[in-house]
């Protein structure tokens, strides 16, 4: 038997391709921000998470090009060996003061974050309780380190306490959520997850990958319900708020000591190198001098998510720039994201696994440098697409 | 029990710290290439994965200013969703062609393309059989993925085929080693594996993160052997001799096409940046143009080699530049380094668990743009420093 057998009989995406429904890696010819272009039509962007529109930000992009200038193009090693550089070290302060923890350490990416942090913290006999939602990159870390895994209903605590109880007392334990969950724009219930931790001895980690630079006027979920100090570690990435590439954890110096010795995919990684880090360093101090940007987002998604509800859009319980548009199919979903697409508006349909049958969805995201007026122009396209498909 | 009581217990690097004998992560002030500066002290970079110097060149690093200046610092989605950009599309072509392979994938790290394209491709009922000296990101790719694990002695083939022999016939089979190993600088004996995998039905994939730019003039070791057809697939980072962050993956259409929509660290991962790919497009053009960078380095790894190898080091069975000095113990192996590092030479000391115990090394690596008199001087300080501690 041919291991590549099962290539030859994937065809899934080849009909998507023929039936002019294919909605996947679609080649922009230009990033702008609010707007990109693909085969020289204009398109609102609204799928990326660049919530605060920091990519193009002037200081950012200079701060990345003088990095270049001066340390070249890539480290070529690991933090572990050759490849830390005194501005990866300064960024990893700075990150640390930002969020309130002791000590920060970078990764490659956030994906690495995950994988390399939970699977260090993992042993044999730990267990890891994930909420159903979290992001790919938790699931895989949980599955590199050699405990239990236990998983509980989305932001379902009484489910969680359940799963807690129902494990042995001399077991490490570590929750680890989501805090904006990336399809549902939701917040983690922090409040109610931290007395049950405590109750059962688990330590909790938040992925602020989506919440960063947008909840807690900019210093993520945990700052915005006052839990710093109650959460244990806090991960985020580098390539949405922080325009970059790469990741960091963040909590007591000896657990991050710990995890810079043991996580695999820091020590086994090339570092990110100086321009990627210097970009989220000019990022962070944008971030952190302008909590403006984050109201200004804030504000966006809470129109758009009022105004679709409105027309009669079914957008869950986002409370963030991150706003689903729940539709529950595949072929409408591919149907309206082609609508959109062809009227200007760029949004991701996001379909099983990533969300379960029936949960369908046209991911939609904002940006602090969306415009009125571009968002009059979305809200306007979604009335006209919706009616058309007959979803409103 | 806490799942942080391991963090309080890890003591050794501290203890390692106290004795001034901690040779991990060493903040850099500068990264000009072939020397690197610690605490105003200049030395000879004889640690780097840099292999032909491309990180400072200047045509890479106006590449990627350039990039900065037109699609801003971050793509801020996955190559899935909103993270595609013409230049991706661009940078797998000509690595497809460069590669000798129907099509290409880029990845964020090479270590992702390791983690998804194993796990994608390696189901329940299959087997991956990997060499005892695989870069961890293969093993962890493997672990990933939902089959079984099979190991061989490092390049022996007759393991590799008692191995294949103990295996169902009807299961699908992935071999998958380095080209160039990291840590010996031997490399894959792919002309006596190639006939045993053909013979068992067994597909092969070579990781050439340390072969690519270096081997077969610059196209890598399947090309070297003359057996790119041979080879499945074939990966590599851009963090090396790329002179950037990231990774692909090449192969033929199907396999591609199949990876591209299964592999998670692909599809849960944000794109390269615009800086990132722009800096291996431009380096992949000097490696296609200028073959003699290969020859050099490969030239001066040869020199180093036989020069050490004639004052009485162990280099083991480097033909590459990489070339390990094998020193046996972790006593002498941190000495040896901390010694070197005094007078002006960087080098990475290794231990275990990256090799076995009695193989503790520095593994030593070279550059096209080190000057003669550079490995003079690196030479003379290898004997001084050799003889010091009893080694020659």
């Amino acid at each position: 038997m041919d291991i590549f057998e099962k290539c030859r009989n994937y065809t899934q995406a080849r009909e998507a391709m023929e039936s002019g429904s294919y909605p996947y890696f679609i080649p922009l010819d230009e990033n702008e921000g609010t707007e990109v272009e693909y085969k020289g039509q204009r398109l609102i962007m609204c799928g990326s998470n660049n919530y605060l529109g920091l990519t193009t930000h002037p200081k950012v992009k200079e701060a990345a090009q003088q990095a270049i200038s001066r340390y070249g193009t890539s480290c070529t090693g690991s933090r572990f060996l050759n490849g830390t550089l005194a501005m990866h070290e300064q960024l990893e302060r700075e990150l640390a003061d930002f969020v309130g923890k002791e000590e920060a350490l970078i990764f490659s990416t956030g994906m690495q974050v995950n994988l390399g942090t939970i699977s260090a913290l993992i042993s044999r006999d730990d267990v890891v309780i994930l909420d159903k939602d979290d992001h790919a990159s938790i699931v895989d870390g949980a599955r590199l380190g050699y405990g239990k895994i236990e998983r509980f209903r989305h932001n379902d605590v009484e489910h969680l306490e359940r799963v807690l109880k129902s494990l042995p007392e001399n077991v490490g334990k570590l929750i680890v959520v989501d805090g904006v969950f990336s399809m549902g724009g939701d917040l983690a219930d922090l409040p109610a997850i931290y007395p049950i931790a405590q109750k059962y001895g688990a330590r909790i980690m938040v992925d602020d990958a989506h919440g960063m630079g947008v909840t807690g006027r900019g210093r993520g979920t945990a700052a915005q319900f006052g839990m710093t100090d109650q959460v244990d570690l806090i991960m985020s990435t580098f390539s949405k708020s922080f325009a970059s590439l790469g990741g960091f954890v963040a909590g007591d110096d000896e657990v991050i000591h710990f995890v810079k010795h043991n996580a695999r995919s820091l020590i086994f990684s090339a570092s990110i190198p100086a321009a990627n880090a210097a970009a989220a360093l000019a990022a962070l101090h944008v971030i952190r001098e302008e909590p403006e940007l984050a109201d200004r987002v804030n504000q966006i998604g809470k129109r758009i998510s009022d105004e679709l509800r409105g027309m009669g859009f079914n957008v869950g319980n986002s409370v963030t720039p991150i706003v689903p548009v729940i539709i529950g199919d595949d072929e409408r979903t591919f149907l309206t994201w082609k609508r959109l697409f062809e009227n200007g508006v760029f949004v991701n349909p996001v379909v099983s696994p990533a969300v379960p049958q029936g949960m369908q969805l046209l991911r939609t995201s904002y940006m602090a440098s969306h415009t009125d007026s571009q968002m009059d122009q979305v809200l306007d396209t979604f009335k006209k697409v919706g009616k058309e498909v007959g979803i409103i």
